[in-house]
C-alpha cells in the first residue's frame, strides 16, 4: 500500500507501539537539538542518570536564547554547557552562531533522521525531510540516554500546494492562511505532511518557515519531501553527500486531506495577540508602525532578509520606526553582508542585532507600550515581546519591510517597484571551526561539569511510599498553566536550573503562602487538588520537578494538561483525575488524602480508590503506562535509569 | 604673549571672571549634547524652567545607553524624549545611530565651538578642537536655557607628541602611558592641550580616544588642534565648509609641560580594575582570555575595527573566546561592511553587536564572573561590566584582536604577520534622514512631552526656611559615592527620570531605614551628616535630587566631592563642612541642629553658626558664590530661573 512520507519516517524509527492515531508509540531518535534555557537542566539530568556519553548523534547544544548579558549569570551558564558538551559527547555551537532552527538545518540536519530538542520549534527540521520533534527536557534526556521517544501516534493531514506564489506573497503567508483556516489547536496530535507541484517554488529556508510554524497549529511535527531543493540547500553548504531523496509514495492516503492554491494567497498579518488572528494585511493598512521586527525562526533565510534590504534600498525607514533585523545564523550575516543586503540595510536606517532569538523571546527590542509591532516572528502571545501591554502582528518580511518605509501598516504589493525575488548565494559554507565537536570518549572523561551558582546538582528525589498520606496544601482553580506554576521572566529565568533557589517562586502568583506550607510539611507530602487542564502552556519540566522537590507528591484534577501529566510521573508525582468530575468540590485546603496498595492499584487498572478525612472514599482515575508506572515507582526517570540499569 | 588653544577657546566663550587657575570662570556654551540615561532628566528640568526653546545650537539627544529593551520602559523614553526634542528645538539621533561622542564628532562637531553635555566622556569632542565639558544634568540644562556654565579655570598641561607610532601600537597606548605616569586624578582641574609633531600620525578619532580617556585622569577637559588631519576628516563626511583652522601660539606656555616620544611606546594594558594600574602587555601575556571586546567610545575609528579585522581575516577566533564587535556609529558600521572588514571579523567568529554604548556601561556582554575580559573601553571599574566579581583590562584593539586569536592574552608585536596600517575610506558620508532636525518654532509649540509612567513632572522644591530646625536622620562614613546616595542597576536605572518611584531606593545598602524616617519627618526637613569625600564618583544629579525631595535641607561633611557639592545646591540643598573636622565625632543620628538667618550669615562670609541640640555652638563652613547662594536661596536652579525670569 502506498505510504505517506510521515508513516516511512515513523515506520523506520518504530521500536514499540503500533501506527494506530492515539496509541503510544516509542520512536528511535537519532539527532538531539537542545537550546540553552532549557539545556541546562538537560545536562543536570544526563548528569544525574550517570550518563558517560550520549547516544543520539549528531547532539548539538546551542546558545541562542541567553545572549543578552547583564550580568555574569549567562555568561557563566555557557561555560556550565560547554562543560557539559565536552563531558558528555555533544557538539557545542557558541553564542554568536544563530538560532538553533536554521544552524541545525545548515549544519546538521539530515533527511530521514529523526530528531528531538527540548524547543517547541524543533519541528522545523522537517523541511529537510526530518521526522523532528520538541519535547520536554527530560525525555529529550532520556532520548539522548538511548531510551526511544514516547509520544501517541499522530494523524496525518497531507496538506497539498499547487500553483506558484503571486509577487510579493511568501512563505510566510502560506502558513497564515493555514492558521486562518484551521487555528492554534487545528493540528494537535496531526503531522502536517506537506506535498503537490506549489513545493518546486519553495526553498529549504521557506519550508522552514512553514515547518517551523506548525507548532503554532499544535502539530506534532510538520514533514517535507527531501528532493532537488534540498540537494541544492545541502550542496551550497558543502553537504550533497548526506542528501538523500525523500517523498511520500504516488497515491498514498493521508487522514486529513488540506488544498493551498498559492496563486489565490495575498499577504496575510495576524493581529494581536495571537497566531490565528488571521486578516489581510489590506484590512488593516495605513495603522501606525513603531516597529517592523525582521528575523528569528519564523522567518530565518537569507531570501527573508536580502528580500527587506532590496525593500528598502536607497530610501530611508520613516521617521521613528525601528527596523530591527535580526540575522538568524552567522552564514547567513554573512552571505547578507558579501552580497551588499546588509548595507543597504544599515543605510536605510535599520538597527542591526546580534544573531540569536533575540527579541521573539522577549530578549530586547521590546516595543514601547501599546505601540504596534510588526514582526516575522512565529508567535505573538500577549507579553512575549517583553512589554505587558504589547501590540505585536505576525507577518512577512515583504509587509514588515514595506510597512517601516511607510510608518503605517502596508501591503507590499503598492509599493512602487517590481518585487524582488531573491535566492541565496551558490555557495553558502560556513567557518567549520566555530562548532566545537565532541571530544573524543577517553579525553571526554577527564572533564568535570563547569558548575556555577545556578547548576547545583539536581536534588535527589524519594520514590513514592506504598501508603500515600498527605495533607492538600493546594487547591487551584481552571487552566493553571506552568507559568503560574514556575514562572520565567527575568528575575527567575536565570536560576531556573537552580532548583533550591527557583523553588522559592513556585505557585508565587497563585499563593504566595504555597511554599512555606510545603517546605513544613517537607518530605512527609503533600497534595495539590486542581480543577481542568491545569499545567497548561510552555514545557517546562521545572514546574513538575520543582513542585516534587517541594514534597508534592499527588496532583488530583479534573483534567491534566498533556505535557505537564507526562512530567509529573518522570519526576515521581502521581498523576490522576477525579472520576466524577464533581468530586472536585468535596476536597478542600487542609483535607487529608490516603491511599494505600499504590502500585496494586495502579498495576490493576485504571481506578485507584483513596480515602478522604479518614472518613470518605474518593475514585479517582489514572492512565499511567505500565512504563509510566515502573518509571513513578522509582521516583522519577532518572532514578529509573539509574536502577534499572538500562543505560 | 603667545597663548595656548585651550585660552584661546576659554576667552572666546568667557562670560565671566579671570583665567586664574582655581577661579571660577563661567564660559558661553554653543552645542549641547545629551545622552539617553541622564537627558530625560534633563528634558524634565528644561520643561520644569517653562523653557519653550533652546538657546545651544546645535543640541543632540541621543539614544545609545538604553538599547536593550526587555520591557516597554526604555522604549517608552525614547518616544519621551523624541517628544521633547520635537518641542524644546533638539537634534534626535535615534537608537541605531551610534554612540553620542564618535557621532557627534562625525556629524555636528565643529572646531571652535564650546559644548557641555551629560556625560563624562563629552570631552571626546575636543579632538576636532571643540571646548567641551560633562556637567551635571541640570548645569546642561541651564546651559541649554542659555546660562553659562560655571567652573573653576583649570591649569593647562602642555601634552607635547613627538616620534612616530611603532607597528602595533596605537592611540591606546598612548592614552595609557599617561594614565600610567600620573594616575586617574593627575589631570584633575586640568585641560589636557596635545601639541608637537607626532599628532600628525593621529587621525581624527586616534586623537578622540585620547581626549575620550582623558576624563579617566580627572580632565575637565582635552584639546586638540584643528589642523589638516580635522580638515580631511571633516570633508570625507561633507562638512569641509564648517571647518576652520586651530592651534596654540607658537611659544606659548603651558601651566605644566609633559612629552610622550611615541617611538618609545609599546602595548600597554590596564590590569584590573582600575584605568591607570598600567603595564607592557609582555607582562602579563599568556594569562587565559574570556572575552575580546571591541568598541565603545574608547576606540571608535573605523581603523580600531579595521586593524582588528585584518589581524582575524581567515582566521578563527579560539574555542570559547567570545570575540564582541560593537560599532560605534552607523556610518562606521557601513564603511567596515563595504570594505569588507565585517565579513572578516563576522568569519572569523565575533560576535556582532548594534552600534551603541553597549556593555561599557554594563548593558550586556558581561563576561563570566572571575574570567578575563580585554576591552577597548575607557573604564575598567570593579562591577562596571555588569558582572560583581569581573576581571577586566583595557588595552588597544590590537591587543584584544591579537588575545582573542590566540585565547591568551597576547602582544600584538608577536603576531606572524605584517602591521595592518589601516586608514578610513574616502568617503564617509551618512545617511542624513536619520537625524531628525529641530522643528520650526511654530510647530515646536504644538507638540507636548509624551508622558509615560517614569516621566512624571518633576516635583516643585520648597526653599529653605531662614531658620532651619532639623533633626540629623543619617550619619554616614567617609566616600560614600554617588552610587551609594542613588543605586543604577537593572532595577532602579530605568526608574531614575521618575524622583517619587526611585526614591525607595535612596541609601538603600548604607541605611535601608533612612527613607522610612525621612517620610515621617516630611517637609519639616533633614539634616545628613558625613565624613570625607561624600558624594564621590559619578555626576549622577538625582543623588542631590532625591534627597531633597525626601526633605534634606543640609549635608554637612568632613569634605564634599566637586561634581555632587555643585549640584546640592542646584537643586536647594546646602552644603557645609566643619571648620574643626573632629566636630564629626560630636554629632549623631538623632541630635538637632539648627541655625538662623541663614542668607544674612551666607552672605556675610564663609563661617555659618550653629546651635546642637540647644546647648553647643558648631563652627561650620561654606564656599558658596554669590550665584549659588542665590540659587540656594530659591530652592534650587528651576525655582531660581523661573522666578528671577532670567530665560
Amino acid at each position: 500500500m502506498p505510504e505517506t512520507l510521515s508513516h516511512k519516517l515513523i515506520a523506520a524509527h518504530l521500536v514499540e507501539g503500533e501506527m494506530v492515531p492515539g496509541q503510544e508509540i516509542a520512536l528511535r531518535m537519532d539527532q538531539a537539538l537542545l537550546q540553552d534555557i532549557l539545556g541546562t537542566l538537560v545536562m543536570l539530568e544526563l548528569d544525574a542518570m550517570g550518563i558517560e556519553r550520549v547516544k543520539t548523534s549528531p547532539s548539538v547544544q546551542y546558545i541562542d536564547h541567553t545572549l543578552i548579558q547583564q550580568n555574569n549569570i549567562n555568561a557563566d551558564a555557557h561555560l556550565f554547557l560547554k562543560s557539559a558538551c565536552e563531558r558528555l559527547g555533544v557538539w557545542y555551537s557558541g553564542p554568536g552562531n544563530g538560532i538553533s532552527h536554521p544552524v541545525h538545518m545548515e549544519r546538521f540536519g539530515k533527511p530521514g533522521d529523526s530528531m528531538v530538542g527540548c524547543d517547541s520549534h524543533t519541528t522545523a527540521a522537517g523541511a529537510l525531510g526530518m521526522l523532528a520533534i520538541g519535547a520536554g527536557g527530560i525525555e529529550v534526556a532520556m532520548a539522548m540516554a538511548g531510551e526511544p521517544l514516547y509520544l501517541p501516534m499522530p494523524r496525518i493531514i497531507g496538506v497539498e500546494l499547487v500553483g506558484q506564489l503571486p509577487d510579493w506573497v511568501s512563505a510566510k503567508d502560506i502558513i497564515l492562511e493555514l492558521l486562518r483556516r484551521h487555528g492554534v489547536a487545528g493540528a494537535r496530535n496531526c503531522i502536517l505532511e506537506y506535498h503537490g507541484p506549489g513545493l518546486d517554488g519553495l526553498d529549504a529556508m521557506d519550508r522552514h518557515v512553514l515547518a517551523n510554524m506548525g507548532t503554532e497549529m499544535g502539530a506534532t511535527t510538520s514533514v517535507f519531501p527531501s528532493d532537488d531543493v534540498i540537494r541544492r540547500f545541502m550542496a551550497a553548504r558543502g553537504r550533497e553527500a548526506e542528501w538523500s531523496p525523500l517523498a511520500a509514495d504516488l497515491g498514498c492516503r493521508y487522514d486529513i486531506d488540506e488544498r493551498i492554491d498559492l496563486a489565490q494567497l495575498e499577504p496575510l498579518i495576524a493581529l494581536p495577540s495571537s497566531p490565528d488572528k488571521v486578516v489581510p494585511v489590506s484590512e488593516v493598512a495605513g495603522e501606525p508602525v513603531y516597529q517592523a521586527y525582521i528575523g528569528s525562526s519564523g522567518n530565518p533565510g537569507y531570501r527573508d532578509f536580502a528580500v527587506a534590504a532590496e525593500i528598502v534600498k536607497g530610501r530611508s525607514v520613516a521617521n521613528g520606526v525601528s527596523l530591527d533585523i535580526n540575522p538568524s545564523t552567522r552564514q547567513i550575516l554573512a552571505a547578507l553582508i558579501d552580497e551588499g543586503h546588509l548595507s543597504s540595510l544599515v543605510a536605510a536606517g535599520a538597527r542591526l542585532h546580534q544573531p540569536g532569538c533575540n527579541g521573539c523571546i522577549g530578549m530586547g527590542q521590546a516595543p514601547a507600550a501599546g505601540r504596534n509591532s510588526l514582526r516575522t516572528v512565529p508567535r505573538n502571545f500577549p507579553g512575549r515581546s517583553g512589554t505587558r501591554e504589547d501590540s505585536v502582528f505576525l507577518c512577512s518580511p515583504e509587509t514588515a519591510a514595506a510597512s517601516a518605509l511607510h510608518g503605517v501598516i502596508t501591503d507590499p504589493r503598492t509599493l512602487d517597484m517590481d518585487y524582488p525575488r531573491m535566492r541565496e548565494p551558490a555557495d553558502m559554507t560556513a567557518n567549520e571551526q566555530m562548532f566545537v565537536p565532541p571530544l573524543p570518549p577517553e579525553k571526554a572523561r577527564g572533564v568535570s561539569l563547569l558548575a556555577t551558582d545556578n547548576t547545583p546538582p539536581l536534588p535527589a528525589l524519594e520514590a513514592l511510599p506504598e501508603a500515600i498520606d498527605a495533607p492538600v496544601l493546594l487547591k487551584v482553580s481552571d487552566n493553571i498553566s506552568t507559568d503560574d506554576i514556575m514562572p520565567a521572566g527575568a528575575r527567575v529565568l536565570p536560576i531556573w536550573s537552580n532548583i533550591h533557589a527557583s523553588a522559592e517562586f513556585t505557585f508565587e502568583t497563585v499563593d504566595p503562602g504555597y511554599v512555606e506550607r510545603a517546605k513544613e510539611r517537607g518530605d512527609a507530602g503533600h497534595v495539590i487538588i486542581a480543577g481542568d487542564n491545569y499545567g497548561q502552556g510552555s514545557s517546562r519540566e521545572n514546574a513538575a520537578l520543582v513542585p516534587r522537590f517541594l514534597g508534592l507528591q499527588v496532583v488530583i484534577a479534573r483534567s491534566i494538561a498533556r505535557i505537564h501529566w507526562q512530567n509529573l510521573p518522570c519526576f515521581g508525582v502521581l498523576p490522576l483525575t477525579f472520576e466524577e468530575p464533581t468530586d472536585l468540590d468535596r476536597l478542600q485546603q487542609g483535607d487529608r488524602v490516603h491511599i494505600v496498595g499504590l502500585r496494586q492499584q495502579l498495576a490493576a487498572g485504571q481506578r485507584i480508590i483513596a480515602t478522604l478525612n479518614d472518613t470518605d472514599t474518593l475514585y479517582l482515575h489514572h492512565e499511567l503506562s505500565p512504563r509510566q508506572q515502573a518509571i513513578l515507582s522509582q521516583g522519577g526517570v532518572i532514578n529509573w535509569l539509574n536502577r534499572e540499569g538500562r543505560t
